[in-house]
Order: C-alpha cells, then structure tokens, then sequence
C-alpha cells in the first residue's frame, strides 16, 4: 500500500482528469483513478463522495471565494465593476497556474450531457449568490441580476479563450478584454432604432 | 370515452400546469392529468412522450422559430439587434397571449431541481443555436457568442419582471427596458480603471 501523501486530491484530479479524457466519463472506475494516482480507494473516499465529485467539488469553494470578494470589494463602485474585479482576483488565485487542468475538466463536461446539466446548474447557482451578494450592496435587484449575469457572460467568453492550444494572455487579461467587447456589442447603435 | 376534441395538447398543458403547480410535479400522474382535461391516456401519447415534455415539448419550435427570425433579419444590423428584435418577435407571437400559462410553468420547474437543470440545459442549448446563426452572418464567433448571451440575459430580466403579478407591460416592453438596462450597466465607467 502506498505511503500517505500529502498532495492526495490533486493527485486523484490529476489521474481521474487523464482517465475521463483518454476512455471517457463513464467508463473509469473509481479503482483505475486510485491505481494511476498511487493511492487506495480509502484515500479516494476520504476526499470525494464519487468520481463526479472529482469534477465539481471545487465549485462551492470558488462560488465562496467569490461571493467573499464581492462583499469585501469597494461600496463606491458599480455593481458590474466590483463583480468583475472579483472574478479576476479569483482567477489569478484559483485558476492561473492550473490552465491544462482547467481545460482537460471542461472537455470531460462538455462530453458529456448529463454532467453538462449540472455544470450548468452550478454556473446559474453561482450566478444567483453574486446576484445577492450584489442586491444586499446596491440595493435593486434588477441591476443585480443583469450585472451578475453580464459578468459572467465575459467571463465565460474569456474562459473560452483561455483554454485555446497556444494562448497565452492571463484569464483576467481575456477577462478584461471580453468585457470591452461586451460593451461594444451591446452599445446603442444596437438598439436605439428610431422606428419605435 | 370523450369525443375528440381539437385543442387537445392546449387542454392536456393547462390540466397538468394546474396539477403540478397544487400538488407538485413529481406526485402527479398522466392518469390525473387526462381526468382533468376530460380526454384519455391515448390522446395524451399521442401528443406527448411523458409528463416532462408536456413542460419541454415547445423549446424545439420556440428555438427554430428564434433562429429562423435571425436568419431572416437584416443584414446590415448589429449581431445583438439582430437577435434582440428576433427574440421581440417571438415574444409577441408565442408568448404575450399565454402570460399566465408561462408564468405557471415557470413556477413548477423552479420548485424542482431536476425540472430546473433541465431548463438550464434548454436555456444554454437556444443560446448556443443563437450564437451559431449570428456566427454564420457576422463572421465573428466571440461577437456572436456575447450578442446571444447579453439578448438572452436580457430577455431573461424581462421575463421575471413580465410574470410578476400585476405587471402589465408587454414582454416585447420589458425587453426594451432590460437592453437599456444593461447597456448602462455593462457602461465604460463599470470597468475604466486608471490603476490598471
């Protein structure tokens, strides 16, 4: 039996991500993850109650990363600047130095329907506590919700970026750049129309 | 037996909106359904493959329906007018005259995390054909990726603030209101930082 590492779920992640990607989801048993990674199913459980939870056990620490940065950002700031300043700081904390990984998770999800759903349950869980964690701050929900949503949106669009073979500006560089873009795709000229 | 009646589909959605919104979705049964609209199981596979799609069964035509518009609009508009005014169009054509049933429908598969994961799936699905339809006018694919994104999250405001009792304004209104919105939200003075 192995000796005990200390580095045990990155080490399980790293394996399970290599195993999903190479065979599939669906076909990897929880016993090839800890034979790849070295580690017994016991240390396996200790730190995941399945092989989903490989994929989506991070989501509640970013989501209270997040939410953290947003209650602490500056009160005199707009909405969709202290979301999107959040967003940042928790990239370049929590996702920069694991670009491969990151990406490798996401062809795994996007492979698969079912897991797609909840990935996508998570990011509108995610998008609703920013939405209240906004509210309590600015007051109207309504900005709330559209300054939650639209920083997400970039987001989302710079993450697709990001995890391109060969690109190499930061997360929170793309950030910054699918933020201009989406003021620019959503400026007047796009919906003052002088026949209504 | 009940003779054959014209508007079943119409009859079998209202009978099971009414059952899922009193006694839940998951507690009610196709049998329940069919007493209520006064027609028979037969008449209901006939139309539906089960009680879930009597909640899902349009997204398919509302989301060609959105498509189509895009493909038909104006070529030399912006990519998010292009989508704003399809998703107006549609509004006016298959939602305005069915607030309550659209609200009630709402309602069910939020009190149901699976019904709701569902919709999250369905919502990311239009988005992702939007985006599609756009990239094939506009060449862009992250220009189409954020038009479709911002229009949906648009309609998505209005639409919480259109099945809101009382609320008497349009959905087309309210989507007009919510682009405004978030163009000022989404504004340069949000994300213009001299520290950067």
């Amino acid at each position: 039996m192995p000796r005990w590492k200390p580095d045990a779920p990155e080490r399980l992640q790293t394996a399970a991500l290599e195993l999903f990607d190479q065979q599939g989801f669906e076909r990897t048993t929880v016993a090839e993850i800890v034979q790849r990674a070295e580690l017994t199913q016991r240390t396996f459980f200790n730190h995941f109650a399945d092989k989903r939870e490989v994929l989506f056990g991070m989501s509640a620490e970013i989501q209270r990363e997040i939410v953290g940065e947003i209650e602490a950002g500056d009160d005199t700031s707009p909405p969709f600047d202290v979301v999107v300043r959040a967003l940042e700081v928790v990239a370049d904390r929590m996702f920069e130095s694991r670009r491969a990984a990151v990406a490798r998770r996401y062809a795994v999800i996007a492979a698969n329907p079912e897991l797609l759903e909840r990935e996508l349950g998570k990011n509108a869980a995610l998008t609703e506590a920013i939405a209240d964690a906004l509210h309590t701050r600015c007051g109207d929900p309504e900005t709330a919700f559209l300054a939650a949503g639209a920083a997400v949106l970039a987001q989302q669009a710079a993450f697709r970026q990001w995890t391109r073979p060969g690109e190499t500006r930061t997360l929170s560089e793309l950030m910054q750049d699918a933020v201009r873009a989406l003021h620019t795709t959503v400026s007047p000229a796009a919906w003052q129309r002088s026949d209504r």
